[in-house]
Order: structure tokens, then sequence, then C-alpha cells
């Protein structure tokens, strides 16, 4: 029988509601009878290979409920992609010795698609082992791109900033186009898939309102199709508002703006599409033209996050903790929406197996038959993920986020060699 | 003797509480006797030239106290400067023509130092021609680069969003470094004074905090000493954070965002001080950066404006109008500071002869002897003007803007022709 104790570690880009989980994995533990401390990875998985665990039980309780409000990793995140068992079983072998060493039996793994396969070997392997640790995947990628949830929490704020973002800068192009620029460019995060662009569409509120054009990687761009686009929409409207995913690509699948380098993971390396497409339109249609790139902004933008997104990464956290206590494992938590009229949602789960590396692309039916913007369908689809707010407190007119402790327990074992 | 209806023009590029100055104008005009209508211009001064004046009489009640809180030029702002009357007397000629023919008394004019030079040559040129139109300037800038005021309307809310998103961008990275990014560049606005990056020292509360480095256009860039300070700053806390002003420019007077680098791909390099110090870092230390540039979304952010920022905005429109009622003309409306503890800030007012095209730069006393920071003299400065939220109204998660009906008054004159 293992431990009742809890390792918790975030795993890959942080967002402005993770935090909000980890404060739903904490209280809900501290309020259950059969969950013993929380330990938190410091630096992700990183903290259970090098025996870095952060005592939680150590840290306030008006600690824990500023995670609620407060955005990024608290107990740092990584890059950092366990390889099978099979290639690697040092590693696998290392986190179970921690495990038992500070008597864990449960696994809670906060990330995207990568971490819940690593979560679902961690299970299996623990099994093999003859320590069964209960592994219990909790859902987070600002991309949106997990099967079988509804939404992944991050995203709703992503959403609300980018669209929030899209209505005030397009308000600004707006009223100087008469006499300044033209076009405004505005470049999000989406590598695969265009849901972030997507939300830029919440913006609109009739139909001649920014974006006039949103660039998915879902579509393969066609420069002149693009261009004549831009130019129809100036000589319509007078100015012309653009929301790029960072990974829009043309149809031989080559990035429009490729950096050269690449990430822990191997993904390639993004940013620049933003400017790349301003050269453009400068060079062929003669158009001033503004750029932004708003990169990590969005993703920790947890002054202005999505109400229903807070709540959801905290209840997706809260659920772990349960599940756990009534003997699940192998599974990640999910959001449920509700069928029929207005917006109810409730967790639910699925099993690890089912998730891993499964990829959740934007539906062809949210995609108008353009392929420059936002259908109905996927309008009623975004709505209600960013709404309502939940303003983190302020002092003297910036935010008052939450600095942890994040003190370390005590080492029982000899460093780690097998990295 | 002029009429007593009022013409009010935006002009310049727009800010997030410009409307708020609009609004203190109109509702003041409302309840002040003496004066009748209040015409704004159609894309600022144009609208004057090309006599479309939006006759805000015919705008509902809750239109115009909704321009409190919606950011950017309502009417439309334009970047078009006037020649002197000496070198184009036909501009003025026409503009005093069509204040004639609708009973034009007041001319408020809100902008930067250019439009308080117009407004000055405005009153003089009436005064000449025996029309004596009362011309007041209404200061707006987000560069705060106006003299003779302690702070421009526009300016607290940049400040507020660049030292905000400084300090979720900085937690992002801090909570990524240890397998992930190490720097993160933000590009702000910026051209002539580094007002705005300055500001985002605001995010700090501790020494090691983010920004590390502030880049400002006061202080020659030099890149040996700026790749030493990232390294030892890498060294120290394990990641980086530099804010740069837009116009960060070399000893020489070359700005850093016209230094003809290459991207991965040998493409010229797009513009941006942002990119061009990634590629800097990248290539010269190795360090895996990311970058962004906020551009239009830092002065439209009406989602998070300083509550200071709004209430003086809106103070300078409704100032406008009592000098103008108390028969004042030639001074442009300023914001004083109370000596003494705590802030407190009331209006005044300087002639505008002395305002024209005086740009107020960083005091030394203000920027680090080191040259990449602000000092405790700056922040206290600073301070204040971030202070209150003072949200937007939202509907279904997106703030509910205001969309005026910007109705035209018929025209009594032919077409300008001078142009």
């Amino acid at each position: 029988m293992a431990g009742s104790n809890i390792f918790y570690a975030q795993s890959g880009g942080v967002t402005a509601v993770i935090n909000a989980s980890a404060c739903g994995v904490i209280e809900t533990a501290r309020e259950t009878p059969k969950m013993g401390k929380v330990f938190v990875g410091k630096n992700g998985i990183l903290g259970a290979l090098n025996e870095e665990l952060i005592d939680t039980s150590l840290e306030p309780k008006r600690n824990i409920s500023g995670l609620r409000h407060t955005p990024s990793g608290a107990f740092g995140s990584c890059r950092f992609k366990l390889k099978s068992p099979e290639e690697n079983p040092r590693e696998y072998q290392r986190i179970l010795e921690v495990f038992k060493a500070h008597g864990i039996g449960y696994f809670f793994y906060n990330g995207g698609g990568d971490s819940q396969d690593t979560a679902n070997k961690v299970a299996a392997y623990s099994t093999r082992m003859g320590y069964p640790v209960q592994c219990i995947g909790i859902p987070k990628t600002v991309d949106n791109d997990l099967p079988f949830t509804d939404t992944c929490p991050g995203f709703g704020s992503v959403a609300k900033y980018v669209a929030i973002s899209t209505l005030e800068a397009g308000l600004d192009v707006a009223s100087m186009a008469a006499s300044s620029t033209k076009v405004f460019v505005l470049e999000v995060m989406g590598r695969h898939a265009g849901w972030i662009a997507a939300a830029s569409a919440l913006a609109a509120t009739q139909k001649s309102d920014p974006p006039h054009l949103v660039i998915l990687p879902e579509v393969p761009f066609d420069q002149t199709r693009f261009l004549k686009r831009v130019a129809a929409t100036v000589a319509r409207e007078d100015y012309c508002v653009i929301v790029a995913s960072e990974g829009a690509q043309t149809a031989d699948g080559r990035f429009l703006a490729e950096s050269g380098g690449v990430d822990a993971f191997g993904h390639a390396q993004l940013g620049g599409v933003a400017p790349m497409l301003v050269d453009l339109i400068k060079n062929q249609l003669g158009f001033k033209c503004h750029w932004a790139v708003s990169d990590y902004l969005q993703r920790a933008a947890r002054h202005v996050a999505s109400k229903v997104d807070v709540d959801q990464a905290y209840a997706v956290g809260a659920s772990a903790v349960r599940l756990a206590a009534s003997g699940k494992s192998g599974v990640m938590v999910t959001l449920e929406r509700s069928q029929g009229r207005g917006y109810r949602w409730r967790t639910g789960s699925v099993a690890l197996s089912k998730v891993a590396n499964v990829e959740k692309k934007m539906p062809k039916k949210f995609i108008t038959r353009d392929g420059w913007g936002i259908t109905e369908a996927g309008l009623a689809y975004l709505r209600p993920l960013v709404r309502g707010e939940d303003y983190p407190p302020y002092d003297q007119g910036i935010p008052r986020y939450v600095r942890l402790k994040n003190n370390l327990c005590p080492k029982k074992l000899p460093p780690f060699e097998g990295k």
C-alpha cells in the first residue's frame, strides 16, 4: 500500500490560472481526511527527479488561497518530457524511490498532452513495480487542444485577453485610419490549433467589426487570396485588423515565421508572423501598418482572467483529489458542457490512455467557408468560456500576487545521477 | 463677438482615456449656461477643414457618459499638423469660416505638443482676423512629454498596463527558467522619452524582481555593457526580464530598431527593438529568449486603466470648459501635484506659447547611475499615477464600449479646396 501524501507538479507552459488548479488541489486535500501532505515538485517533474519537494503544509492558508488569483507557476514548471520506461527506466525508478521515501501515494500531473502521457506511464510503471501510485491528470493548456474535455483551463483567460485586445486595438486603428495606420496585425499563440486566434472573433458585435481576418493554422495560407482580402477590407472599412496564429502555415506545411530554433520537446520555436505579414502588406499594398506580438503577456494576463476559466481551473484541481480519494487512477479530469439552453458545466474524467498525445484541432464547422473567420457555431462554443471577471486584489495600482515561501522537504535519498 | 458653440477635436495618437476628456468637455458644457452646443471634429482637425462637425447634442446622455470608459478616439483622430498661418493661411482661413458659420466661439484641442502649438496659432490668428476664438489646449499623450503639467492624461493607464504586463510576464519567465526561456524582452512605446519603459519598474517589489533592465532613449545603448549585464543577471537570478523603449538608440543617435539585422533565414530584420535585442542575446549569449511588442495594445488598454488617469482625463476636459467660461484663452490645462505627504492633485493652466513644441524628457535624477533602472525619486513620481482601478462594464465577458451615432451637422459652406 502506497502512502497518503500527494505529489503535484505543474508541467509545460504556464497559464494565468494554473495556480488556481494548485489551489484546488491543496485546499481540497487539506479538507480530505485520508489525504496526507501535498508536496509540489520544484520546477515540475524535475522536483521529483531531484528530490526537491515543496512542502505546502508549511505554507500559511492565505498564501494557498492567494494562488487562486496568482498567474504563472508559483512552484516552477518545466519543459521536460520523460522518455518511456523502456527507453529510460532510471527516471521512473527514481521517481518511484522518491515517492516511496516521502510516503507519496498520489501523483497529480497538471499539464498538456505530454504530461497526460507521462502520468499514464507512471501509473502503469508503479503498478508493475508493486507500489501502485494513483495517477490523475489535471488538464492545462492555453492551446485548448486536449481531447475529451470541453475546454482546457488556461484557454478561457487567453481567449478573453485576445478578444479584448483585438477590440481595444481595433478601436485605436479605426479612430486613426483616415490619416494614419490602415492595417494592424496581432500575433497570438497557437502552434497547431487556431483556438486562441479564433477567440479574437468574440471582439466583434457587428459584421464590419474587427477582426476582419483570422489566420488559423488549420487553413493553408494563400498569399494572393490574403492580399486581395486585405485590400478589399481597407476599401470597404477604411482599415483592416488581422489576428494571426503563430502557427500559420502554407499548404506545404511551412510555418510563415520559423525562427530556426527548437524547444526541449523538439518543437520548432515560433515567433514573427506579424512582422512578416506586415512586410508583405507594406510591400505589396503600400498601406501603413502596425503590429503587436503579445507572447507571454497573453497567457500570464491574470488581471483580465475569465471567471469561468478560474472556476474551472480550481474545480479540476479539486476534482483530482476527490477522484483519487475515491480510488480512481489512470484518468484525466475533464470539463463537460451540459446540453440544452444556457451554459452549465461540471467535471468528469477520461482514461489517460485515451488522451495521451491526441491533439484536438478546431472542427471545420467552426471556420467560415472562406477560411478567414469563425462561424456562429464556433462563437457559441467560445462565448461562455470568457464569461465573468475575477479581478485580483490590487495594492497601489498593481495586482498583489502571492509569493510563496516554497520550503523544501529535507532530502532522504542520495542525488539522482541518472539524468 | 464669436458664437457660444464649442469645437472640440482629438489629435494624434489616441489613448485609453482621451474619450474621458471628451466626456468631461461635453458633460460640463451641457451644465454651463453660457455654452452652446459641442461640435466635435470628425477625424480631429480634419473635421474643421472638411466641415464635418459631429453634433453631440444629438447623442443620448448615456452615450456621452459611456465615453468615460471607452478607449481610443470615438470621433476619430488624425495625424495632421497645420503649417503656420504665414506658410498656409488658407487652412486657418477655412477653420475660421467654419467656426463662424456654426457659431463657434471656443476651440478645445486635445492632443500633444503639436496640437498645443496649433491651438496657440488659431488663437492668435482668430484675434488678428477680428473673430477672437477662445482656444484652450487639453493635454493628452501616452508619451508624458508635455512640459508644465505634472503628467499627461493617457500616460498613467499605459504605465499601469506596462507595469502589470511586466509583472505578469516576469512571473511566467521565472516559473519556466530552470528548463526553458531565460530572457524576455518587452518592447514598449516612447520614441524620444523613456517614461513608458520607466513605468515598468513599478512591477518590482524586491530588488531581484523584474524588470532587470530598462532601456531608455535617454541613455545611449552600449552593446558590450548590455550583454555583460544580461549575462550577470541570468547568472544571479536564473532569468532576465528587459523592458525596452522603441526609441532606444546608440550614442550616435541611431535607433536600435533600424540597425539592419537579419533573421535566422537571412531575411532583413523587420523592425522592432525587441526582436533585435533577442537576436543579439541569442547569438552572443546563447540563451533561449522570448519577446513581445505591445504596440497599440498598451495605449488602448482601457480594461486595465488607472483610475487616477481616468479622473484626470475627465478633469482636464471639464476644466477647459470652465476656463473658457471664465474668459480664458491661449492656455493649456495642466495637472498640478500638491507638495507634501500623500498624493493630491488639481488642475491648473499655462500659456500655450510656453508649451508649444517643448519636450519633457525624464529628469536625470529618475534614472539610476548605471542607466538600467529607475531611482526611488522616479518611482515616487510614477507610483500615484497608476493608482486605482476603473473597470469598464462588461457584457458576456467582453467590455461594453460605447458606439456613438456621430451625426454630422448639415454643411453650410462649399467644400474646402485648399488642402
